[in-house]
């Protein structure tokens, strides 16, 4: 099968409906979310008949384990859909909204009009309620979709896809706003992240391999999230009661999520007091600790190698260093980080503005837990993900992340001289 | 010579270079950019020894024409190098600023805050004046900066980064935050674009052969500006002496650049009356016209075919279509532009608006130019060049386009629950 050719068609078939979904009214966008969240009530069996087809073809190609679970639409994730969806018809609309204006000396009148980005192409693994996830996003932003998830999630995909496009149309809004691309061909990507023509931004989700793998082949901008190597640095002046619960807090709340902390800097001078009580309330949580020579000096710990300093470790293990001063510990970030999340716990004013100015990650924090590095916690709602490179996004992508502005001009026939 | 290794180190000086740029203070920037001019001055001879290198060279490799013109370092281009740091030094610092700033109910105080993109790679091509131009933009911005511009310039971009770097040691900054690719090999740009560790941003300046060179083989986002098709729409109900001086000013006042119009829309129940008249301006002009039939009814002009309707000229040459409504304009708009610039002339408020909503252009006009596209026009100061696609920037972009922004979050002890 020829699937540049089919491509080409989607592309051109999402140019034309971004254009209608960039003037779709906000209660013409809501409606179709609410009935998407009908739809998925209503179509309960045929979901789960679809997903269990998935299901039934991964085990017999021996997938197991956490791979098998992330592909499985649970009730929980069934419930989790349509709540996501209800709170999406809750957030403000961004299209349309006029950033800024001034005036010209010549009369002209000049402004930024936020817009959609267009057609976004998203590239994903096995979890198929990224496809509602993902969707509703770009969806309230008046953005076209084209969808590629993961070839053991085909049918799943599809009958979620088939949902929201029967739900556009009953809100006299395109269908083909949404569309999955009709194959588990390998190459098809490939030819997507050609198109730079029909596509304006692909937004990869998943592991490291699958995002590189994009950022290598795209010719159009991608957003992006690798590593989150997250900080903390408890500096000499800090309130070392605060810093055992924001510690606590960051590296135990949830080990596995990009947000969690994976390295300690602690300041030299409050270490001896700071790393035994600290060290004791990891161990009865269950944390591996790793430090540095001096750190083992004070603690009993495992030694932490080169290779420490870099890792994600996405786990119950922490990596701890020993620092002179606020100084060292801002090199180390920006030597070994990964631009997610850092945080500063100090009580003193003029670090805390210099921690905040000079380290260069997405989330800067202080006195607070590197988990709040997230779109809901800081107050922008649904996120389609966290990017860590610095174009465009930066951080949380919430809904105004899916839009760009356009500049207008209000004239009376002023002219260039 | 291994450029992979040379490379590497360049990448990793500039990232180093970014972080002390990052926090380094207006004034100092504005000292290097002083310091700058001034060494432009003393260091006029040395600079004309360089590019008479460069021309003699390339006379040599049978370069002559536009190529050897835009090669040449004259004594206008140096001065309009110079006053363009002066325009610069006035601008204001767009690093530090806090855009936005929101509580959260559990109190943790959320911001964003503006900081520079960090290392820019910017490939340019024959003009040496491009060093200068882009540089001076991205050290306001507080950006390091890794310059590769075409190889027959290489003495000429030499000499005027060698001013850069001193003028920034001079004020206490990195040197590095300026470097040049040391070679004219063009395996080198290929390296370069695989850098996305050390590079956060590549803007390729130059033909659209080499903009989509760039755009297929970076890995890191890419700020680039393809075609200008721009358009004007004159509609039934526009003021025709007021839509007579517009077009003739975004036609003729400058043809040779991407803000100019090439295809002229025109409603037609105002076409008898307005094509005759504005095609008597035009041909006193000599600008040659190209129309569709209809058009061809009313003046005697060639035909326009498939591609005229595609065509950034360049040149005093306008294609012609008359429409039936404003939708129809706005469809040919969307089929056949390129995002850059587009104008309405009416004097109808729902028609006015709806245009400037609808068309999804980097600047969208109502009874002006097309030519105001521009940093300077729009108000924005100096420009790095004027984008197309939507990510990041959508326009022309100034110092704010070399920034990005980061979230900030103070606290006082907030976790996650």
């Amino acid at each position: 099968m020829n699937w540049q050719t089919t491509l080409k068609e989607i592309g051109t078939m999402a140019k034309a409906a971004s254009y209608k979904m960039a003037k779709a009214s906000t209660s013409q966008k809501n409606e179709a979310l609410k009935l998407m969240a009908q739809a998925l009530v209503e179509n309960h069996n045929v979901i789960m008949e679809a997903n269990k087809l998935d299901l039934e073809n991964a085990k017999a190609m021996g997938i197991s384990g956490a791979k098998l679970e992330r592909l499985t639409l649970s009730e929980k994730v069934m419930k989790e859909m349509i709540a996501g969806i209800e709170e999406v018809i809750k957030l403000p609309d961004p299209v349309g909204e006029i950033t800024k204006m001034w005036i010209r000396p010549n009369g002209l009148k000049v402004g930024r009009m936020r817009i959609p980005l267009g057609v976004i192409a998203i590239i994903y693994e096995s979890r198929p309620n990224v496809t509602i996830d993902a969707s509703i996003l770009c969806i309230k932003a008046g953005n076209a979709v084209i969808l590629r998830g993961g070839s053991e999630a085909f049918h799943s995909n599809k009958a979620l896809c088939d949902i929201i496009r029967s739900s556009l149309e009953k809100a006299g809004l395109p269908a083909d706003a949404v569309q999955v691309v009709p194959t588990t061909d390998r190459s098809a990507v490939l030819e997507l992240l050609k198109m730079e023509d029909q596509v304006d931004v692909v937004i990869p989700r998943g592991g490291e391999e699958l995002i590189r793998f994009v950022a290598e082949h795209a010719r159009m901008p991608v957003l992006k999230h690798y590593k989150g190597v997250c900080h903390i640095y408890v500096d000499n002046d800090a309130d070392l009661e605060k810093a055992e619960k924001i510690c606590f807090n960051a590296k135990v709340q949830r080990p596995s999520v990009c947000n969690a902390m994976e390295t300690l800097l602690v300041h030299r001078d409050v270490a001896e007091t700071f790393l035994p009580r600290m060290a004791e309330v990891f161990r009865s949580a269950g944390v591996e600790l790793r430090g540095c020579d001096r750190t083992r000096k004070i603690i009993d710990c495992a030694e932490a190698t080169e290779e420490d300093w870099y890792a994600e470790y996405l786990d119950l293990i922490l990596a701890i260093k020993i620092v002179d001063s606020m100084e060292e510990a801002i090199d180390h970030i920006h030597h070994y980080g990964s631009n997610h999340t850092e945080a500063i716990v100090t009580e003193d004013y003029r670090k805390s503005w210099r921690f905040l100015e000079e380290v260069q990650s997405s989330l800067v924090l202080v006195n607070a837990s590197t988990r709040l590095n997230d779109g809901y916690q800081l107050g922008l709602g649904a996120e389609i993900g966290i990017s860590t490179s610095k174009l465009h996004a930066f951080g949380p992508m919430g809904l105004e992340e899916l839009t760009t502005t356009k500049f207008i001009a209000i004239g009376n026939g002023q002219l260039r001289s």
